[in-house]
């Protein structure tokens, strides 16, 4: 049977400026096995390498924007696996500018991909499909920031349904998977045995929400509502609100009351300012509006477990 | 008196696949206080930190090629250097290419710049001075490479003379310059000491040239002839000769015959492969050929003393 991870894992922390030992943004998604890049800034393949992961099994990249923190690191990323050999193809979904100067810099340096490089143009609208495959379904967010941003809802596909095992010896092992999808099982006798019966309700879908880099956006609430996971950015504190506000970034207060209207399960904060030495500020403003609420760090893997749901004994 | 410094500092000694611990091409230039950056790989501005460099010290930086392992990291250190606030302008000299890359990026993230960029192209003409100012001289290498690729030769500016202790009793203050530039001295009753009685010759001129990325050259020898130090790369070894030679590389073995045949105070490799996990081997076979070679390392500096001249006691 194929994993059911779902696992977001945090490869940068940092906002604009890296220092502090922070790097800027780039998560690492293992979906049922499949990886999935979300943002890449510079030193993401660096990243990876200490982290152990074999970039070539990356199939999907998504850049939410095209600030240096979150794309700087795609084209020698993009280059790294081309020299390793990498034949798979790769599909990278950011903004329409995206396409250009990452065609721009292939072709300065004279490379011809050995592998098929899709660049997808993505539009920053509020529940419109980017990407869809039997592990995951990707639907953007309209992020409110100084220039266009795209954030991204990752769903898990509906897993098939359990057999019941007190049932299991009434089911000829050719029908089990089509009871699995949920058909009703017909003896060759004519006897019926409803689905129902025979199996319980596949554990609820899980969500992750990303939402970097955005100001408070309460328009995002009903998009992101009730996921598992929100990563929302908490570039600031409260006590620079205005900051924020010019620059259209989150205080880390802004955050909380997004994930409280939306009812996500838990929220996570990064892309904090290099003014912050500790984020302990950050995540106690966060906390006093969202207890469930963690800082993000460095190359820390957050894994949302798979719930059973109730018929699920 | 200013400081006569002249170091060259590795940031990087990784071949276009970075692995090993091995950062991509970069290097930090110290002449008399002033501060270059010869080629820019992904991460250079966190090694930069790493090293304790304040980089908007940096005024010039030069891009040999735009292979990515030798320019990826500027636009990330062209970002920071305005989020930090630097007002000084920067020169950037590189291939012609390189404008449109950084400016296409800085339109696409909505960067209006602080500080004046200039951003000079450069083509590959032996010999032809590309920078000068009251430091250094700059000039340029036509290095054989896949695409078009620069090396840089780095000369110091000739010191003033020294005033010989024994006699500066005899030279009034306000002559003590005019005498250090080379003048005879002529004092109010007529009598005449010739320069060459009060000074002695200022020390040699120090040069260093950078050679990467390239196949063996012996046309460059000619314009590296007698520099006190040459950064030659060495991909491979000559039992990969063949590649070194379909990839327009060197082997560690050409890197010391072109020192040997320019007659180079000392030859420092770099751009090691990763598939050499010491460096031992490369070093070995350049030094059967070159003795005094070095295997550049990640953030160490390579002084290059001031020589005393022969009248110089």
């Amino acid at each position: 049977m194929a994993s059911r991870r779902f696992d977001v894992q945090t490869l940068g922390t940092g906002a604009a400026l890296p220092a502090r030992g922070r790097y800027p943004t780039s998560q690492l998604l293992n979906i049922h096995d499949s990886l999935f890049l979300v943002d890449c800034g510079e030193g993401t393949q660096e990243r990876l390498r200490e982290a152990g992961i074999n970039f070539l099994r990356i199939g999907h990249i998504f850049i939410s924007h095209l600030h240096g923190d979150h794309y700087l690191g795609l084209q020698g990323l993009i280059s790294s696996m081309h020299l390793m050999g990498r034949v798979q193809p790769l599909h990278v979904f950011g903004p329409p500018k995206l396409k250009e100067i990452v065609d721009l810099q292939l072709r300065a340096s004279g490379t011809y991909l050995r592998y098929p490089l899709h660049l997808w143009p993505v539009e920053p609208t509020n529940g419109a499909v980017i990407h869809e495959d039997t592990k995951v379904t990707v639907t953007a967010l309209r992020l409110k920031h100084r220039i266009p941003c795209t954030g991204f809802v990752f769903r898990e596909s509906l897993a098939l349904r359990g057999l019941r095992r007190d049932r299991s010896a009434v089911i000829p092992h050719f029908k089990r998977q089509a009871v699995k999808q949920g058909e009703d099982l017909v003896l060759p006798d004519g006897t019926v045995h409803s689905n129902a019966s025979l199996t319980t309700a596949p554990p609820p879908v899980r969500s992750y929400a990303y939402c970097s880099d955005t100001a408070f956006e309460p328009e995002l609430v009903p998009y992101i509502a009730g996921v598992d996971l929100l990563y929302h950015e908490a570039t600031f504190t409260e006590m620079l609100a205005t900051r924020a506000k010019e620059t259209l970034h989150s205080t880390a207060a802004q955050a909380a009351r997004i994930a409280s209207m939306a009812g996500v399960g838990e929220l996570l904060l990064g892309h904090f300012s290099s003014r912050y030495k500790h984020v302990n500020e950050l995540l106690a403003e966060a906390r006093a509006i969202f207890p469930a609420t963690r800082a993000s760090e460095e190359g820390q893997v957050y894994p949302i477990p798979e719930r059973t749901g109730v018929e699920n004994l």
